[in-house]
């Protein structure tokens, strides 16, 4: 069974909150899945995923401090030696225009740094609601569509995981149809 | 008298249409100011400019390729000659996590490039739209708040240009006022 | 057989020569391959390919309009109908500094905005040389380092391809023995 | 007299040498400097500077957690109140390709968020090294060009602030003169 890890850190419950919803997406899939608050995590968790989503708030444009402390100190060790897992991201930021899409392309920065190979998402969950580098919302996840982009990052990454590391290539049909439904 | 200039790219209207709350903004400072779409803007005209704001839609996660190519041929030139000029960024996306802000910092680093200053706004203005690093919007600017961070990048931008580069720090003053009634 | 795609465009013929060595990197592995000018590429060789190498002159920090011209039009009617392949990027620029590593994040989030998987290198190929987030070279690939950064690209795309999409995954094996030898 | 200030984070001592270079270019001007590692850095630093440079080792691919978490935590009190100052970015990498200059675009992201306006600098100090996006060495600043390009920014800190923040529009002239002689 492929193995999915959620961390992400939050400080208002936003982001935890698409954590929950992204833990829904994944939940779907025949997988095993973990989900840590950035305090919780461990290098090992990192180790024992075949894919990975990050979430963070966004806190002055990029990851919070916390979550590059995760990867600077907690999973040091193991950069060089983890390659080729899937990786993704999500972000809340306080506005539209806050800076979420650069908050997510700060964590696929760091997953692309440690040999993951990264992911978006094309997918319109909703009228002029999208994923394309990550599941993003303006403060909590409110609006059915918010919710449905954090979900929907939940079940791609289970299906990118299932088909391309786990080798189930019928996720692909799986994704294929989920797309042509939107 | 400071000299602001819009450069836009637009395909459905709608990065026009942002374009023109931006000029609106501008128009409301003692600035001269010119407004191009990229088919019609020539070197000369960024020549001419102590400010300049570029807008484009976000086409597949960056400026589109006409910004790109003004940037690349028209103005190339003028590269390493062109220092100290005021720079900020807008676009329209298909939708919310579509790339609109990533589309912005595609614009800041050809700016920057070309050896302006750049600059995003803090202001919020009105409840989770803000414009960090640029005016954005989800498809054409519908909404108040989406007309207003199109005006508000203008405000600002002839604010900082009659400030810094014109030298009347009375305009730091007027920025300053503006932001407490937030 | 996984088919491997390269496109570059070059106007000094840096980066035609960077796109050489990767073509070489690739051809060390079972798998098809095809080069192209961006000037000649067509959508149907990305729809062809199982994984993508996309270089690019470093211009104005970002790719080349003619690069993001071919995502923006010639490859468009193809958007969100072809997850899942892997990408990589590749660009020389006229210096260290002069923005090359940030083009191949432009590159990448084209990609990423594709629906591509995408990745980096982790691997050092020489004292001060590797390419996290693609092959990068300073002018010309002139040292040994440089030219080997690009064959290392090469290499890990057609590793990456061969196990996480043709399911060879002896190849993760292969990956594994090159980086103990680093 | 203009207040320059330098925050930067060193863990092998390589981005503390080129913190030593920046302050050196910095010193060439009429300017008050101080420099602080950013376990010493107070938020009454970045109040009291007009201009500022942080410095980092490329973790990660971005600014280091601490640099991360001054901006988060120590400053925080202050954002949206300390809008226009000019600011700038340096980072030393393990090697080329290495990400010292996405690095710097994330210190640069930081900086536009609480509303600096940023640079980089065309010049070329040498043969294929400039500073497009801040000064980036790969490891110690051990050539003269890696000085140079650390010099070169303080250097450019120090003029953009006497010209802009200051009114001392004559060192828009020394300026022109530095890039002439290039």
């Amino acid at each position: 069974m492929a193995n999915i890890l959620i961390i992400y850190d939050s400080q208002t419950g936003n982001t935890e909150e698409m954590a929950k919803y992204v833990y829904e997406g994944v939940s779907r899939y025949p997988v095993n899945v973990r989900i840590k608050h950035v305090d919780d995590a461990r290098a090992e968790d990192v180790l024992w995923c075949d894919g990975l989503a990050v979430g963070s708030p966004t806190n002055i444009g990029l990851a919070s401090w916390k979550i590059k402390r995760f990867f600077d100190v907690e999973l040091l060790d193991y950069w060089g030696d983890i390659e080729g897992k899937i990786g993704c991201a999500f972000s809340s930021s306080g506005g539209w225009g806050g800076g979420n899409e650069i908050a997510c392309m700060s964590i696929l920065t760091m997953l692309i740094n440690y040999g993951f190979l990264v992911f978006g998402v094309t997918d319109y969950v909703g009228k002029r609601f999208t994923l394309h580098y990550g599941a993003v919302t303006a403060g909590k996840p409110e609006t059915e569509e918010e919710r449905e982009v954090c979900i929907r990052l939940g079940e791609r990454l289970a299906q990118w995981t299932l088909a391309l590391i786990d080798g189930k290539k019928e996720y692909l049909e799986v994704l294929k149809k989920q797309k042509e439904e939107k």
